[in-house]
């Protein structure tokens, strides 16, 4: 059971950014801004940093339904969302996205952790500053929406088929008001 | 030097906010929400709650800021701030708070670190859900908002004259765009 109340069946963070409304707006706006922009990165690619980040926050609701968003947008080879959270540097994704999830590791643990070395290898495989840029606050935003998933103990269902349909909608879609609750509707239904 | 390009003389996050005003909308809306409100906390404690976790977070610029804040805040006690930072068992602050603040420790390390226990004393000392809500949220955010000040290497000046300034005006005006862009000129200028 949450830690506050929520309304019965309703999954995740789509439970309190139900309930308080003031902070939903600005939460989705900030996801919709980083997960779904193409400049310098991809949303697969964006979406995979997130992915990477909540996988290693351990926060289940998270890392499968952007895990599943993902695996929507890495459509020819979904499974390079897994192979990624095993290990970053022998994954088969490209010299510039394992720099900059190197860079997303460190920001996980703290953000004094990334180096002047680990900037200079991403830009030496082709980021630029929009793609440092956005891959440090992807990572930050995960420590947070992980933190507040996990810590409102939130429900986080065991039903593979369902965080795939919310993925692909995220993936399609994306993240503003009106989507995510209507996201929220249906597994409530099941 | 931070990581990306940022104007010379720009402190802090309000660097990278300026550089990046598709994620700068939302994060300023999302501060704004969370720690201008009266609702169930007051400023003067979200603020204290902000800087309790950006000083265990080790963020130079978001604990000198946000602490500023919450001494403008608190202006009949401002060594509550640090009292608290140092230990908020025993900080003459009143056993909601410290109950919250407990929480957002917990939160700082990881989500699933909070308790049922942790909760239930947060609510006998009279939090409602909106108080809890809000804490995990805050704690939540501040390590996103710390992680993204430093893992771009931002500068943090070591000023306080210029951190109290900063922090009156924030407490004073808020959060959204307009009041941030103003704040970033003066440090440049002084």
């Amino acid at each position: 059971m949450a830690h506050i109340f929520i309304p019965e069946g309703i999954p995740g963070i789509v439970g309190p950014m139900m309930m308080y409304p003031d902070t939903e707006g600005p939460l989705n706006a900030l996801a919709e801004a980083l997960l779904r922009s193409s400049v310098s990165l991809k949303p697969a690619e964006r979406e995979l940093i997130a992915t990477f980040v909540s996988r290693r926050n351990e926060c289940v609701f998270c890392a499968s339904t952007h895990g599943a968003a993902a695996r929507h947008l890495y459509a020819e080879n979904p499974s390079v969302v897994d192979q990624v959270c095993e290990n970053p540097e022998t994954a088969p994704v490209d010299e510039k996205l394992r720099a900059l999830l190197a860079i997303a590791g460190k920001v996980q643990q703290g953000g004094r952790n990334v180096t002047a070395g680990d900037v200079e290898r991403a830009r030496r495989a082709g980021a630029d500053d929009r793609a440092i840029h956005d891959t440090v606050l992807i990572a930050a935003a995960f420590c947070m929406f992980n933190r507040y998933v996990d810590g409102l103990a939130t429900w986080a269902p065991d039903d593979a088929a369902m965080y795939a349909q919310m993925g692909a909608k995220l993936a399609d879609h994306g993240y503003m008001r009106s989507v995510a609750r209507d996201m929220s509707v249906e597994p409530s239904n099941n």
